[in-house]
């Protein structure tokens, strides 16, 4: 007996936001690719043509215009194929689309129902709940399409879609953003879905950056007892052409035509699709890429969170100051990582605290990556401020006044470059000083984008370790990785003077910030009280540096930026 | 024949978001004045304990539960009273709660049911939605409390309140957000539902300011029939009397006891109260705050906002560049007007570029408003910037790169001043400006707080005729009204070199942004189609600036800051 199979094509693609053409160019030329490799089904990202998430573009009448414009273009691309794609459908509300399309006709939209509106998501803002279930008919298959949420929900469209529905294949199509090991989560949780309902799961995530989101891609699919028959590339492209049999999964979920409403607002409905092309009868080869170590994924996600934003900003370079220490160095790897050294410039900017290894450090580190360097001594400028200033603040100690006037200084020579010769500027501030607010607002935190913002200072010393493995030699000199943290902003300063070790300061933050424990909570790990207490007091009260900071690559559970909403007018501590 | 009335003061209070003990003080002192004035009901606004709006404060455990361990203490504050206070409450979800107190006791929680989750509101990301309605029996008055949205929505709890549960008088508690002749919008509504449902409506709304948002109280009350009975005081603080006679309007609303469910989730429900004190049947003068002007309404607005932020997060004093340009003017005025003249600090900054009248205008303003005023000339600090960067620019043109040399060197100087004496620093852009980035982002746009970024560059102008209209002298003084704005960071300079005449580009402003118009709506109105292109474009590119700008008074329908979510990433122009 022939089996019954079905030769599905997962898009993992990269779309940038707003750039509806290029979007539009990218779908078409994977259901083209998709065709040719003899797939009856083509399955792309949620909002792909859109880009996600597009934010208050969604607020603009004429944005849903020019997307909705496209629907007809992309139909017609659908000869021969069954081409599911994440857009936006106006149908008197705003609805989160999956438009399933065949032989040029759109055969429906479906809308999601479950709406994201926690952590970094705002779904509630924009989209009204869909409420109208649909199943897919194309004898003797019979699928269903849900987006994103709506299958990490317990008994939510995809449960439905095959309990009621009689799907035998669930298909999901995601904007899942990257976070550390995500991916297990979500491996977990799919499987599960699979199992349960006896059906295939096909999971199809989108890729790269956008802001502070990165997207990992790592589609998946799943077999109806629940095995990992497929895992796509994490933070590539891919179009990744699978083979399912489903016909032993047919005897228990088998077609229906109109089932009976979930509620009095939910129905679910059939949609009857033409006959399916002849689907290729040799297997195609099974795909599983191998699962990576957390610090290498975090490595990636900020290589192309980083690229992405440079590429997808239009900018073709860019600049940062190169101190010698610890994280400039990992900034700088990165960056050369993802646009090509030539690209990068590091510019290290010494004053009179800096030590002799500084610039030895830093010089060595752009002559490894073979970046561009240049030197700009901050001295001039600094006696120019402390001499001007000198009859207003008369007699009054030197304070941190100083030191964050030679910080700005050098952030005002970095957007100096910036401006004359069009480069964006990478901060260089990780998550440990972000959260503490060791910075100068205006002075290191100036700049485009805050690569590593975070980034754990103690996952900043794993990042350049894995970096100088592969490598095979120190890239970023060992005496970087050694030499304790410093400032460098009065004479002998050390990071160690002003805030815990960072092996104490990191879980503290992390269980403030990522699991929003009470103070009392994070003593009774075993820290000391008086060290949580002052950690939490500089956290709360460095809101007002976090408001004004860049946008920075989220790769933990919970990042300083649209998932941290708190006052800077707040009470509370 | 005794009319049946009842007396009800409305606590129109300023709160501060997360300072839970000054809050519950605040509250406990005017349900006591209330007491004394004979009120038998005493209304507070929505989330008056935690302040409004707490933001991400209401995902932390330990915050929750600090606002619930003081319903104890408010409870036993309601001897002889019903209080209506509103706060949070976890009842296995959290939810947006209006507390009903009486004798000691808590009588019941009402639950927000409309969530706003547009604008500037986040409701759904913290809150559920309530599904019970109550109403308030004493006999023979029926009351229904409801919190901010629920009345703004048609069919919503109040409604269901009076029709199934017989209230007669709707008690609305909000937080309802300031903008632009918001009042006249909420009387016409609050009218229409009193009409509409034949009851009394007593709103009560909150004062002061909070980070980009300050409320404006302005509390109303109106009878049956929808005539205005009471209107509170603009942008302070009040607890307000008001005596309503219901005997007339229990004809057609008469109590019940339970009624159907509205839907399978909602009930309504009659909460039995204790006998209310003896009222005083003296009748308590009807008081009309009459109202003001737009242009007197957005100087009180601008003057509580940045008087609040300064007081709520602990500054004493601030400090600002005076150009002697009439943004900085203002600004200032606004400044000294809100904490006083001796604790307003303006810097003059001139710079090679300054034309002679720039100082004058300055140093006149500040003998005017008599604040202390500083002179700090920044030719030693650009000299030395320009010669260190003249080996890396070489003979690359003079461009924007000086132009914002100056402007942040400016930034640097204010921000020392900041760090030693502890004044936070205004920043003086507006609403045009910030739109078309036409500012220095860590430049003239660093500061504490943007006093008016939501100020069109036109009003900025009325705002100072108006102030120097009541002072009976021109304060901001003649000239600076009538020069030709520049930023002098070259020779000869204008404003109107880069820009549209500021009558040209604020309505464009106006229609992109408040409105969401399309570029070819904009052009219809009658603008030139190069204009608003370049005008649209400037906006857009800028995103970079505005995300990395300080908060400020939102005073339009939409402000750029939590209103205003536009990706940077962003292809789509």
């Amino acid at each position: 007996m022939i089996p019954q199979t079905i030769r599905i094509a997962i898009a993992q693609v990269n779309p940038t936001v707003g750039d509806l053409e290029q979007n539009f160019q990218k779908i078409v030329t994977n259901i083209d690719l998709a065709r040719q490799n003899g797939a009856q089904i083509v399955v792309f990202p949620e909002m792909v043509l859109t880009g996600y998430p597009p934010e208050d573009l969604l607020l603009k009448p004429d944005f849903v215009e020019a997307v909705e414009a496209y629907t007809t273009k992309l139909a017609n691309a659908s000869d021969g194929i069954v081409a599911i794609v994440g857009t936006v459908h106006k149908q008197e509300q705003l609805y989160n689309a999956g438009l399933v399309l065949q032989n040029g006709s759109v055969k429906a939209y479906y809308h999601k129902e479950r709406l994201p509106n926690y952590s970094v998501f705002d779904e509630s803002r924009y989209f009204h709940t869909g409420h109208q279930q649909l199943v897919f008919g194309t004898d003797p298959l019979i699928f269903g399409v849900s987006i994103c949420e709506d299958i990490w929900v317990p008994k939510g469209p995809p449960d439905y879609q095959a309990r009621e529905g009689g799907a035998n294949l669930l298909i999901n199509i995601s904007a899942s953003p990257y976070y550390q090991q995500k991916g297990a989560v979500r491996e977990q949780l799919l499987s599960q879905r699979a199992r349960d309902n006896r059906a295939y799961v096909v999971y199809c995530n989108m890729v790269g950056g956008q802001d502070e989101l990165v997207f990992d891609g790592q589609s998946l699919v799943f077999s109806p007892d629940g095995n990992l028959l497929m895992r796509g590339k994490l933070f590539e492209e891919q179009l990744i052409v699978v083979e399912l049999d489903y016909s032993h999964c047919l005897a228990d979920n088998s077609p229906t035509t109109v089932k009976q409403p979930r509620s009095d607002q939910s129905t679910i409905q059939l949609v009857e699709l033409e006959p399916l092309n002849q689907g290729l009868y040799s297997t195609a080869p099974t795909l599983i890429t191998a699962t990576t170590d957390p610090v290498v994924e975090i490595y990636k996600a900020l290589v192309l969170g980083v690229g992405d934003y440079i590429r997808k900003c239009s900018f073709k370079t860019c600049a940062l100051g190169l101190s010698g220490g610890v994280d400039s160095s990992l900034v700088a790897t990165i960056a050369a990582d993802a646009i090509g050294a030539e690209n990068v410039t590091g510019i290290g900017m010494p004053s009179r605290f800096s030590s002799s290894h500084s610039l030895e450090d830093a010089e060595l580190l752009a002559r490894n990556l073979n970046i561009p360097f240049k030197i700009i001594p901050i001295e001039p400028m600094f006696q120019a401020f402390l001499a001007t200033l000198a009859p207003l603040f008369g007699d009054l100690p030197t304070d941190i006044t100083e030191e964050n006037i030679q910080s700005r200084i050098r952030g005002v020579l970095l957007m100096a470059f910036s401006n004359k010769f069009g480069a964006l500027i990478l901060t260089t501030g990780n998550k440990s000083e972000v959260g503490v607010g060791y910075s100068t607002l205006y002075g290191d935190s100036a700049g485009g984008f805050a690569a590593i913002k975070d980034v754990p200072k103690t996952v900043v010393y794993e990042l350049c370790r894995y970096r100088n493995k592969i490598a095979g030699y120190d890239v970023i000199p060992e005496r970087v990785l050694t030499k304790p943290p410093s400032a460098e902003l009065r004479e002998n300063q050390k990071d160690s003077d002003s805030l815990p070790d960072y092996g104490i300061l990191d879980p503290i933050i992390e269980l403030y910030v990522e699991k929003s424990c009470a103070p009392a909570e994070i003593i009774n790990q075993g820290f000391s009280a008086d060290t949580v207490k002052r950690v939490i007091r500089l956290i709360d009260s460095s809101e007002y540096k976090r408001r004004q900071s860049p946008p920075g690559i989220k790769i933990t559970e919970r990042a300083f930026g649209k998932d941290w909403r708190v006052p800077i007018t707040n009470k509370y501590h």
